[in-house]
């Protein structure tokens, strides 16, 4: 009971499907339709809060994944995340409607000019009092980059590069532009704010220059809390250099181990201190009120689960066209043939104990992995915690409803076990995170900009 | 008692002070310092909507006006128009906590990528229901040029170029990516969209390379009502061509009455119907129960401008550096001088009759330059209207207070006459405004793309 709450944010993404893919023909998924509308995210919004969740993090993608049958028309007859609307858009009225929840917007460095950027996400992290975090992403389809004039996706060591200059620019507009006392709203004087503290940028690197100053005057946390996601080399890298919470989505315990210790590692390389960075896994927990009743519902999940929307994602997750692979084709077979090479033998070997085809190992998406009552949603959550684990990710498994039953049911056992707060902290969604300050600690490399403009 | 009632639009910015410059050193102005949270706003949308205006118009610039003394540090110093927040963001909160008010987004065509631009326009229609406006803008801020990459801004005909070419592109998006019948959403076959119907733009011209598909659901009015300002002859052809609204800022009856009829001109020219294009009109009036009341305040508002922040706006607006001007110097003898040419000597004899100095001449600005009773304010809105002006953006003089006398004082007395509606029509906001359909008319050219994308 004293062990200290754990960091739960709910996963969504603004779009007819997140992760069960092809879920929106069952019955009750049907309501996730109505995604494109504002009232579900509002009472979405308050549910979370009333669960006391910390944070809505809003999922993105800004293109259609379109890696199978060399198209993007599987993505679109399926809904496979796709449409997708603007997530940022929805923060001011989500803001309104509650007061402690926070919300984490993804954005790519490929798809808005770092000074806009910087300037909506300082004037969101004021309208909502300091709840902002921003999820960096330097995505992943074909589809985003040519969306962006590109030709094809920068590979990936080249987006962490494009990623660096982004956030060095963003990090001098809301760390360094304007000093801490710049604004002086004195009426006798005139003065509303000190020109000699309030700085241009004058950034010139390979990709942007930006002048500045910032146009919006420092918001309650400057910077937003950081999330950031990356799974390779240089996203790693990147995240243990900027990120305050990464983002983890282990295929098992043993995964989720070994990734909290990597990442422990290169935060320290980094001189960062251990309790300035979060490391949260995805889980998307079935609910049954009896494991029973779990297990059904997470057969019955898998029944309505869409072949070929899950073949349309892995593909583009892998980076290759699976539809040459009958997805009734058992695994054990297809290991020993020799087209299976590369990224798709490693996913086949990745496969989970009694998982017998390879339309079966598609199904072990991200969502409804883990089936059981609220105790053993429970025990599971307990267990990643003891590896080191921060927090979570929670995914919905099938519907915007779905999160009555995780807050009604689950939140009040990990609540009785200390594992989740049962009321908020006070202060800006940094605070909240991690009993600090409002803005960033010293440590991070944002900082360093501050004093350091002169113009 | 007939007439049809004209068009009234709020025109603000999400700044200290708009057009009152220095104003916010009043007791009364300070509530403005206010503007970076979101409670003022919210309490602003909902007496416009009481007031039965049309539609919040949410100016903006993306940069500070640098013109004066060769720097930003006048403007930064006075609050004039900056700090400056994201207009957009502001958007789903508004929506949410009204019914009918439309939102008019300022957003240039040098500040977001289109594809970023129509994703987020597109949302924010579905989320406020279909009551989004876009004020096209093409900056005329060197800083704002140099925010985004740029050395400096490009000249008029370029800018208005590259609007061409990136309306194109959000046209396509929003008219013709997605045939009307696209969305299937039949849970028994399986089919969310159907990929024939939605399209590829493949938009390849000089300044962006789009792919496509538009991520979003044809939103209620699919492109948002289009508004656009444009004062040189490269924009008047502009809004000629492509808004339905267009906002003009004369500086007396005379001067409206000669915009109205080149616009009307132009709007024939291109072959579309008048019925189809509205000319509103500013108007800044100070509100005083008795004319002797409004005179007082006008006065008062007077003193209270600050000579310096209207020195660095009016710079920025005519393009030349007013500084080596005295503002006590008459207007008589600085025509008389060889010094004073140009742009300056354009604005210096256009003075309104009884100006003396050129510090007076400054303070005729947008804002106050009518007070009167709310009677004699309907008797001039009857006069622009007798001139075939369609309606009009309404500036705050001093607060954001000053709304409240407004809609409490000036609108039952235009409402009983007619001027204004005393209840909303239904539907979008183009459909209130036209009392046509949701969508854009036939002969907008964005319709031209429908049908016409292949891919």
């Amino acid at each position: 009971m004293s062990r200290k709450p754990l960091v739960f944010n709910a996963f969504a993404h603004v779009t007819p499907n997140h992760h069960s893919h092809g879920f929106w023909r069952h019955p009750d998924g049907r309501q996730q339709l109505g995604y494109k509308h504002l009232q579900p995210w509002v009472d979405l919004a308050k549910t979370l809060e009333r669960g006391k969740f910390d944070a809505l993090f809003l999922a993105d993608v800004a293109g259609v994944y379109g890696s199978f049958r060399g198209g993007l028309e599987t993505s679109i007859r399926t809904a496979m995340q796709f449409p997708s609307q603007d997530p940022a858009s929805l923060v001011s009225a989500l803001g309104l409607v509650t007061e402690h929840l926070g919300f984490a917007v993804t954005s790519s460095v490929l798809q808005e000019p770092p000074f806009q950027f910087a300037r909506k996400l300082s004037t969101l992290d004021h309208l909502t009092e300091g709840r902002v975090a921003w999820n960096i992403v330097t995505s992943y389809l074909d589809n985003t980059a040519r969306n962006f004039g590109l030709e094809a996706l920068p590979d990936h060591d080249e987006r962490y590069r494009w990623a660096d200059e982004y956030v060095d620019v963003v990090f001098k507009l809301w760390e360094a532009s304007w000093e801490d006392d710049a604004r002086v709203a004195d009426p006798v004087s005139g003065v509303f704010a000190d020109p000699a503290k309030v700085h241009k940028i004058n950034h010139h690197g390979p990709r942007y220059s930006v002048e500045g100053p910032h146009l919006v005057e420092p918001s309650p946390q400057r910077t937003p809390v950081l999330f950031q996601a990356g799974g390779s080399e240089a996203g790693r890298a990147f995240a243990a250099r900027n990120a305050e919470l990464t983002f983890v989505m282990p295929r098992s315990l043993a995964g989720a181990a070994k990734e909290v210790q990597a990442l422990r590692a290169r935060v320290k390389e980094q001189g960062r201190a251990a309790d300035e960075f979060k490391i949260i896994s995805s889980f998307a927990p079935v609910i049954g009120a009896t494991e029973e009743e779990a297990l059904r519902k997470q057969a019955e999940l898998k029944e309505w689960l869409s072949i070929e929307a899950l073949q349309a994602f892995w593909s583009a997750s892998i980076g290759v066209d699976l539809s040459t692979i009958d997805p009734s084709r058992s695994l054990h077979e297809l290991k020993n043939t020799n087209y299976v090479r590369g990224a798709v033998r490693s996913f086949i070997e990745s496969a989970p104990e009694g998982v017998v085809t390879f339309g079966d190992l598609l199904k072990e998406t991200i969502s409804g992995r883990f089936a059981g009552t609220p105790e053993q949603i429970a025990d599971e959550l307990q267990r990643y915690a003891d590896l080191g684990i921060d927090g979570f990710n929670i995914v919905p498994v099938t519907t915007l409803g779905w999160w009555t039953d995780f807050v009604d049911q689950v939140v009040p056992v990990l609540q009785k076990r200390g594992l989740m707060q049962s009321q908020y902290r006070d202060g800006t969604l940094r605070e909240k995170l991690f009993s600090k300050g409002a803005t960033l600690p010293d440590s991070h490399p944002a900082r360093q900009w501050r004093g350091r403009l002169g113009g």
